[in-house]
């Protein structure tokens, strides 16, 4: 069923506009809020859009107010949309106990455990609800459609763009857990999202992904960027584990590591333009 | 007397360094924050910078996280240098009951009215302290200094920059509060920090202060952008006086009215690049 959203706020932004919803989300059961940068071109009609997804503890806000993104949307003729990282309001019990866990930690994936798999339903809520709205009630173009995001979102990234062949046309990302069975992150969120049989856990890690999928998906490449400063690289995010799984199966994959560069915003935003163009270029030929 | 900075923390960010600072403040009397950042010309020597004075409610963090200004500040070569908009810790009676008046909404004077006067005196902190101290501590050229603000920071840079004859090189402002005798925020402001006879206000309104100038102080050019959406435009800015005391002296100024855009970071970071341009172009003499 497809409810409409409500407008929140709206800015003028670089000759677009930026908007902020809400909407009754069937999948999650619950409201949900996500953020939409238009760019000047879609008065004209539907443009390609990009799906970001943000980190741990970050709301749908966190990205339109960071990472500086909306300038060269407004050039390039993209939309992007960020969604929220988790539910909010279901009162689960020690939904809260955690900065990693439970509100604000959603995973981009669909919980199968108690007390998380009513509403934490994340990837359903994407795949099946966000993204087929927002083609219908803006203009956007459904078809035309690149992911991206940051730490669990660069996760989320990767994993739903191996999870749902052809989906999405373009795919990068920044400092993303590339393999999360094989780290604390991800094993306390499978764990409590997932059970602790980590049989299903491989459905939901990039590197397996990859390592399972029986040609490039992403021939045009792959683009991740990678702080050497950024101190959750050492245990938490694993690029190198990745970067074997593209090699092994001719993955074109370009990855960056910036000397300096820790895991926040302000080198997010040091690459955003590279990103952006890496998508327009991909999803230009529609 | 000078006294070190406490870097809190630091980010590489376009090649550069975005940095946060505390410091023990002799003029404030408590310690103030500020944010800096540097581009990567800094590591060869001192480079011109840019005071950035925020709105009401804001802290030293808000221009940098929101504007999107470092990107063209490395391009350029500008250091970016941002204070807080206010003492924090005084425990000054009454002092956190409004969001228009005590924390977060200093003004850029120095308060004469009790309760105010011992600790409110971000104009003495900025230009007999802070701005000494940040040239002399940093590689930043003190010899070209640019001033720019929002709202109340437009205010401060307009004033400052009057007030403080050579000062400062080049000035701008996003929707500033441009008469600030003649204003509801100004007026609560200025009753509380300067007391209520209106004599000395006059020294503090950028409107007045450039109909008292004998010649065009910026013949170069003063650049201002405004939303014509701004919901303060009608009752709180008013550029229309400045402007008309503009031309009546002679004085340059570009005031440029933005359909649609509002008094927010969506509409300042859409033409942050406009003022850093205009800013480079008078400090590159130097």
């Amino acid at each position: 069923m497809t409810t409409s959203f409500e407008l929140l706020s709206e800015h003028a932004c670089f000759g677009g506009v930026q908007r902020f919803y809400q909407h009754a989300s069937a999948e999650i059961g619950l409201p949900m809020k996500f953020s939409v940068y238009l760019p000047p071109q879609a008065t004209q009609g539907p443009v390609p859009a990009l799906l970001y997804l943000a980190g741990l503890t970050c709301t749908e806000e966190t990205f339109m107010v960071k990472a500086g993104a909306q300038r060269l949307a407004a050039e390039l003729g993209l939309a992007l949309i960020a969604p929220d990282t988790s539910p909010r309001g279901a009162n689960a019990p020690g939904e809260a106990e955690s900065w990693d866990f439970g509100v604000g930690a959603g995973f981009y994936l669909d919980a199968t455990a108690e007390p998380w798999a009513k509403h934490w339903r994340m990837e359903s809520y994407l795949m099946k609800e966000l993204l087929p709205q927002v083609a219908a009630q803006l203009p956007i173009d459904g078809e035309r459609l690149g992911i991206f995001g940051h730490s669990m979102g660069g996760h989320g990234a990767l994993t739903l763009a191996l999870r749902h062949p052809g989906r999405f046309k373009s795919l990068s990302a920044f400092a993303p857990i590339c393999a999360p069975t094989q780290c604390p992150w991800g094993e306390k969120a499978f764990t409590g999202y997932l059970g602790a049989d980590r049989t299903g856990w491989i459905e939901h890690d990039a590197t397996v992904l990859m390592q399972h999928q029986p040609m490039a998906p992403y021939p045009g490449g792959i683009l991740i960027d990678q702080g050497l400063a950024d101190k959750f690289l050492p245990t938490q995010l694993h690029p190198e584990l990745f970067e074997e799984a593209c090699q092994a199966i001719g993955q074109p994959l370009t990855l960056r590591r910036h000397a300096g560069y820790d895991h926040g915003y302000y080198f997010i935003q040091s690459f955003m333009a590279d990103h952006l163009a890496h998508h327009a270029k991909q999803l230009a030929g529609g």
